[in-house]
C-alpha cells in the first residue's frame, strides 16, 4: 500500500528560529517516518510579496535547507525541493486559474489581511492575488493527501480543496481533496516573552551556537518582583519558565516549585535551562557542523529532491492534460 | 544581422474562413519572408473562454495548423507552435504575474468588454482577468520585437509592452518593448454583407471546395433593386461587388461601371466572381489536398516547430530566472 501524501513549504526569507521549529520543523521531522512528505522551499511565493529585492533569495535557500537538514529532515526519507525547479507547478497554476472564479481569491481573509497589512509595499498585483491559487497548484501537482496547518491557514487549505473539487466536476475525478493535518505544537515565545519573531529580535536561531545561546539565555529578563535570590517568583509569567516547560521535561514541574517558593535564584534557574536547551539542540548543532561548509552536499539533497518532485509532477501533469483534452505533442 | 522577430498567434477555436486570411494569415505568409516569425496555436488562451467543453481543442489544432499551411505558411521559413507545449510561457505567465499590478488588468478594455458580451459563460475567473498577462508572456518568451495588430488589439500590446518595461525596469534590461505592426489589411465582408463570421453562417471557410465556393457564390443575395439583367446596379452597397473589389483585381473597375449601367446581369457577374475567388484559392486548395489525410506530416511541423519554439523559450527563461536571481539546479 503506498502511504498518503503530505505537502508542505516554507517560504525562503533567512534563517529560521526555535519559534519556527516548534511551530512546523518538529512536527515535518515526525511526520517523515509515517508519510510520504514532500517539503517545498517556495521561492516563488516569496515573489509574490518580495519581488522588488531577491538579492538574498539564493542565499535564503541554502540557508533554509541547511536549516530543515539540521533540524533531522532527512533526505532518504522526505522529498526537499525547491519550487521554482518544478515548471510543472507553474503549468499547474495556469491551468487551475482558468477554472478559478476571481471571487474566491478575492474573498480569502489572509489576502484581505496582508493587503492592509503590508502597505509599505507594493502588492496589489495579479500574482499577490493568486498566491492560494499557487498553494492550491503546490499542494495538487503531488497530490498531496494532507498538509500540516495551523488555525490561520485553514482558509487557504479550504480553498486549495475547493479547486480541486472544482476541476474534479468540470474534468473527472483527478485529485483527492488535501486535508489539514492539525498538530499539537508546543508554544515557545521569544527571549522577551512574546511571540518570538525576528522583528522582535528575541529569537534563538537554530544556527546559534552553544555559547551564543547560554549567552541569549542569561540576558533573558525575569520576574521584577523576584530580586533576591530567595524571593518567591512568578512562574506563570517569567519567560524563563516557558521555556523549560518546553526544554526541561523531566524537571519543570519541580522548577515550578521551587521558583514559587523563592528555593531557587534566577541565575541558577537561567543556567540550567540553558543547558537544558544546549543538550536538545545539540543533535542539530551536530548536524550543522557536518553541512556547513559543505555546499556540494546541500546542493545534493536539493537537485536529487527536486528531481524527485519533478517526476511526480510530471505524472500528475500529463493527467491533467489528459482530463482537459490538451494536446499533446511526442 | 539577426532578423527581428514577429509573434502573432490563433486560438484553436475550429476551421478559418476568407475573414481570418485576409484579418491575419494573408499578412503572415508575407511576413514569414523578413521576420523571424513564430506563430502560436495558442490553445490555453483557448481555456480563458472555453474551459467548458475543451472535446475539440485537439481536432481544432490540426484543423488550424492544414489551414496555416494550406495558407501558405512554410514551416521552413516560420516556427509553428502549439502554445501548451512550451512550458516555459506558464512560467513567465507565472513570474509577470508578480509585476503586474491588479489594476493594469481590470482596466484593460477587452476584459470588460468580453465580460460584458459573454454573459452566458462563467468567465470571471482569475485566469480569464490574466489573458492579457499570458499574451505579454507569449510575446516577451521569444522576445518579440514586432506584433501585427488590428486596431481593437492596440491596447493589449500596449499592455505587454508596460510589463516589458517593468521588468527591464526592476531587473535590468531583459525585453525588447514590442511593437505594434499595423497592416493594410483587405477588408472582405460575409457573403450576405455582414462581417464574415461563423455565428453569422456567411463564411467561405478556406476549406472549402472549388464546386462548395461557387455554390455558395451562386446564392449570394445581390442588390434587390436590379431585378432584370439590364436594370442599373447599386455595387457600393452590393456584397458581390465587395468580392471583386478583393477577387477581381484587374477587372474590378470595369465590372463597377457596367453593373451602374446595366451591362451585365447579377449572374453572369457571380459566375465571374466565383471563378475568380476559385483562382485565387487554388494554390491552397492545391496544398490541402496533399496535406489532408496525412496527419503524419501535420504533426511533423508541429513537433519541429515546437521544439524549437522551446529552445528559444528555454534561453529567454534562463535569462530571466538569472536576472531576477532565482536559484537554479544543475
Amino acid at each position: 500500500m503506498t502511504r498518503q501524501r503530505i505537502m508542505s513549504g516554507m517560504r525562503p526569507t533567512g534563517t529560521l528560529h526555535l519559534g519556527n521549529y516548534f511551530g512546523a520543523l518538529e512536527n515535518w521531522v515526525k511526520l517523515q517516518n509515517e508519510y510520504e512528505c514532500f517539503f517545498s522551499i517556495v521561492d516563488w511565493h516569496g515573489l509574490t510579496t518580495g519581488y522588488e529585492d531577491t538579492s538574498e533569495f539564493r542565499d535564503n535557500i541554502m540557508e533554509i535547507a541547511i536549516d530543515w537538514l539540521s533540524a533531522g529532515l532527512n533526505p532518504e526519507k522526505c522529498t526537499i525541493f525547491i519550487q521554482s525547479n518544478v515548471k510543472e507547478i507553474a503549468e499547474l497554476h495556469l491551468l487551475l486559474s482558468m477554472i478559478v472564479p476571481l471571487s474566491w481569491l478575492e474573498r480569502c481573509p489572509t489576502y484581505k489581511e496582508q493587503l492592509s497589512q503590508l502597505t509599505e509595499k507594493n502588492i496589489t498585483t495579479y500574482g499577490f492575488l493568486g498566491y492560494p491559487n499557487l498553494m492550491a497548484a503546490d499542494i495538487l501537482i503531488h497530490k498531496g493527501n494532507f498538509v500540516p496547518v495551523g488555525e490561520d491557514q485553514q482558509p487557504q487549505l479550504e480553498l486549495a480543496r475547493e479547486i480541486a473539487r472544482r476541476f474534479n466536476y468540470i474534468y473527472g475525478d483527478t485529485f483527492p481533496e488535501p486535508q489539514g493535518k492539525m498538530t499539537k505544537i508546543k508554544v515557545l515565545p521569544g527571549l522577551d516573552g512574546r511571540k518570538m519573531s525576528k522583528s522582535y529580535s528575541n529569537t534563538i536561531a537554530l544556527s546559534d551556537s552553544p555559547d551564543t545561546i547560554r549567552e541569549k539565555i542569561r540576558k533573558m529578563i525575569t520576574d521584577a518582583e523576584k530580586i533576591k535570590k530567595n524571593d518567591p517568583g512568578h512562574p506563570d509569567i517569567c519567560a524563563v519558565y516557558a521555556f523549560h516547560k518546553v526544554f526541561s521535561e523531566e524537571t519543570h514541574q519541580e522548577t515550578y516549585e521551587v521558583c514559587k517558593t523563592g528555593g531557587i535564584g534566577c541565575v541558577q534557574c537561567k543556567k540550567t535551562l540553558a543547558e537544558n536547551v544546549v543538550r536538545y539542540m545539540a543533535p542539530m548543532y551536530e548536524r550543522r557542523q557536518k553541512l556547513i561548509g559543505n555546499k556540494k552536499i546541500i546542493l545534493e539533497v536539493l537537485i536529487e529532491g527536486t528531481r524527485h518532485a519533478r517526476e511526480v509532477a510530471k505524472e500528475t501533469i500529463e493527467e491533467v492534460r489528459e482530463k482537459m483534452k490538451l494536446m499533446e505533442l511526442e
